[in-house]
């Protein structure tokens, strides 16, 4: 059941993180910080909000996603991640789902979603084009050299 | 002269932005907040490096950039405003080295300045493309309908 997450998930969201297996120790430390906010602010202050697929206590995989300052209807998913046992079930397809509907509902116009262009990130990638989501940019060398950033983005309107 | 903005150039920071005549009321308060973070965090930990550039006392442009979280060696440019009765004399160009110059003592591979693709923003994009800068892509209806991001990059390495 997609749900919007609440403390008690807040440890289960790190250890996928941790243990999506794509994510470097910076990027699972950001995860971290964003959730704090989130949880001391709420979303609307911090501009972050979670969401979790919760199967009982069980969280499968979380997403985060955001207004883009300075923007009128741009959203940003920052993250999305599924624990290893629970792929292959639809679970980020779902977790996609919701946070699109979300935006929408708040008058989201397109949510970007940001990944890196090398191999580790294929599947990746692939969600992205099969949930009918357009390669839109890519900014070369970005992360860090011969780690491209790709702008993939759906929008909602057109 | 350029010189790391201190407390003192705060209100005149401020009055530039309010003056430049392309900012919106919600990208001035931007700066509002992005200062106070700078002050009272300081540039590390904040992320906000402004510099100015002043004659004696007076303000008569800033520049206010920072690594890309996530990123090893991306700067942004954040904002770049000149007093409009300074323009035409090299301000926005000092600034601009002196961010890139910055930037790239402290490891940095690239500055990205992101800005709006709308006919207001031409003198800016040729201001871009006039100093080295490449636009390497443009988001469709980004910031408003009508209204593309334009993504110009400066790679200090290639």
């Amino acid at each position: 059941m997609i749900a919007i997450a609440t403390s008690a998930d807040g440890a289960q969201i790190q250890d996928i993180a941790a243990r999506a297996g794509v994510f470097n120790a910076e990027e699972v430390a950001c995860v971290s910080l964003l959730w704090d906010e989130y949880l001391t602010q709420g979303p609307v202050v911090s501009g972050y909000q979670f969401v979790v697929e919760r199967e009982g206590e069980r969280v499968l995989g979380w997403a985060c996603y955001g207004p883009r300052a300075l923007t009128t209807g741009v959203f940003d998913l920052y993250w999305i991640a599924v624990a290893p046992e629970a792929r292959r079930a639809g679970v980020g397809r779902r977790l996609l789902e919701a946070s699109e509907a979300a935006a929408c509902a708040a008058g989201g116009r397109m949510l970007v979603a940001e990944t890196s262009g090398t191999p580790q990130y294929q599947a990746t990638r692939q969600f992205y084009l099969g949930t009918g989501y357009a390669g839109e940019a890519t900014i070369r060398d970005f992360y860090r050299p011969g780690d491209d950033l790709v702008i993939f983005i759906k929008r909602f309107q057109d």
